[in-house]
């Protein structure tokens, strides 16, 4: 990795395109205002790709340029390709960070790098308020984050969350309707993962100040300088030790 | 540990019996219910030991004979004497389990065994209604609740609860007043370490059946019955491997 | 679950019946010797399945019958069908137990359950002795076992071995030609999750009496009594709280 | 936190004093040497102090322009004070980062962190060879060392180690006497808390260059940017929520 972080934000890209109210809130898509958001923070440099691009515009020449893919999907899951969703988790598993937004619970690449069934959660989505609690005090992604922080209007996410016990419980999130939340989870598979759950698609959520900052700060944890370079399968005996 | 379990429910009883209004929900005590509870289980034989009896009522005989602690304390922890409360750590680090109870975060011995300041955290006590969602599925402790439960009053305990990370983090809880707190959480430090966080003096918690069902399930899992029987600390080099 | 155990033990059963050298260690199979050393425990009974038989011996049916699944295989992984895999992996996310015996780390269950490169790791076999170092002294598994104990014949393996951070770390192995190995791992993915590392095919190990202590002790805590039988993926507004 | 690391390496500062083979290895004291190496590189200023020093070097005021206290003690453990032990530990609950050096597992200020008899662990000095294994690829310790180390002599240290599980095991070392040890650990207690096994007295562990690099990575981990800067313990109710 050179000093700059290359971070990639994909999006399946539909509901913005389709649904006026939505294109309204995101008018450059999801992915662009997420960008738009990394490009902002000194030393992140944020593309974009999205679903009807060729091979979903993830080929093997962008993820090897890539130190960071943030995901967003909602609807689409089942249209990634099996050979794109596993020539991600490939990646991820040779170093590269991988950042689920919102829905990406259920994607493809995230069930597969985590093991469990991630696309089963409770939910409804009248827009209520939510409160996100910072738990992990000592995490890098909570730097500049206050003890907690609350969003208008989100789509209300409860317990249980089928995942793997997270490596670390970055925030859980308090709804109104008496839901709490895992909302950022942090493990990791080779590279680093982290699932954070604001962002549905009818709400102003990536615009937050603090949404901004956990993005930014997200960015910089998954891309971690030190990538795995060698991993043994070989039949080699070590030097004899005396 | 022999077949059956043996219990031992430790109270300042103080509130109980200075405050008519706490007294007539536990007219026996906080530790009476809690014992009474857990000799309602098979397997589970209960006794009780209070701060007025000589040595806190844990001597070393008695400590001996003890597979689990269960600890209730809240505006008397500094009487508990040093020398107890380092008695009680160290069987705790020789195998025995121990259940910090609601007010017990800030006890002398939860604190030494955690290493953190347990006993911050956001406290408010109107008594409101609290709900405990379930989120390790796999953990003994949550055998027979459901996804989750109600307790209609209790103290409000919130984030940020300045713990070590919990090896199992099992439930969490949900506050009206916009709190979300890690109620159920294990950890190992030799024996067995669980702390419950609902309990408050004024409400009759104990009574409940869902709670009474977690105090059986945390007796069961904190007493286990494979002892650390040594740890090595002398000078003593293995025989020599070829 | 009833009060008995309902252990299945899968083979590839491939060596055993192709090399004479290795039929003489194992006459009835890997499977027919762990699932011998299983059935002398009070309280499990085991069974046996393997590769050529119609689905592999895992139909639904089957595995709806079974509590917790050994799984020994080493140069068949590609010969186990997709479908069954899977079946597998979603019977374990239901709450099954499943423990991969030695080679079954680079199996297509487990990982696809861990998510990871799990078939990569360092090993030669030249048949030296090994020694498995308790490191979890708290965990159910490790019960009747002493500090250490070895064996004196193992294939090496060696770190690094490309898993998601265990949830606990029971065994690491030492290797007289200078390799370490965590040997005993856990985790959840819903059912529980082992993974054991002796158990190569020239050699007695499954005789051991330490291993047969392990593999009983596996059996006991991987095939949890209580299993998910709820998680919710609907809209469901909670009633509402006042 | 400035842009510079303020690191702060402690040192019981007796064997390089009173023993000749000693001092010649460390003229300068152990502390020398691992303050030389951590100012060695760039964005780090390293200073030191002894346990002879008015308040063993580590008042209020030296405390509070620390960002990470590196701590080597040996054989004089019980001459600190219990003052001065817990300044420190209340230090690092605050955010400070804590490197506890080679026998620093048995001081005061390591267990009191930790909650468990930290001081115990198999160990026997004939200055054997050691090799230490990466164990968390993903870690900032790791960077830049590669699959393993090793050091030509060191101090033997075996399991059974009497810590809490890690949050992350970042080393696990091999013994050629048939001993494994979880030679780098982390954990957090408000700040972040790192032991490395590696560093006798009698030998130039603290010269070896991937020995500096972990010094050097770890100051950087432990001297998080982001402290704590606010923990709720008041009876404060949050703003309505609607």
């Amino acid at each position: 990795m050179s000093g700059v972080i290359r971070a990639l934000v994909w999006n399946e890209y539909y509901a913005e395109r389709k649904v006026e109210a939505i294109r309204s809130v995101y008018p450059d898509g999801i992915h662009g205002q997420v960008a738009s958001a990394l490009n902002a923070a000194p030393g992140i440099l944020a593309k974009t790709a999205t679903l009807d691009e060729p091979e979903h515009g993830l080929t093997e020449e962008v993820l090897a340029q890539t130190d960071v893919l943030f995901w967003w999907g909602h609807s689409l899951h089942s249209l990634v390709s099996d050979e794109v969703a596993e020539r991600v988790v490939e990646r991820v598993r040779d170093g590269m960070g991988f950042v689920a937004l919102h829905s990406a619970h259920a994607s493809k690449p995230f069930s597969r790098l985590l093991g469990t069934r991630t696309g089963k959660l409770r939910w409804h989505e009248e827009g209520l308020k939510t409160r996100l609690w910072k738990i992990d005090y000592s995490h890098p992604i909570t730097e500049g984050i206050g003890d907690c922080f609350e969003l208008e209007h989100e789509e209300t996410y409860g317990e249980h969350f089928d995942i793997p016990a997270p490596e670390s419980l970055v925030f859980v999130s308090w709804f109104p309707s008496g839901e709490v939340f895992r909302s950022g989870c942090c493990w990791t598979r080779g590279g680093r993962v982290f699932f954070f759950q604001p962002g549905h698609e009818t709400f102003p959520t990536y615009y937050d100040e603090n949404v901004k900052r956990v993005l930014v700060n997200a960015a910089r944890w998954a891309a971690r300088p030190d990538r795995i370079t060698y991993i043994c399968d070989e039949t080699k005996p070590l030097e004899k030790i005396d």
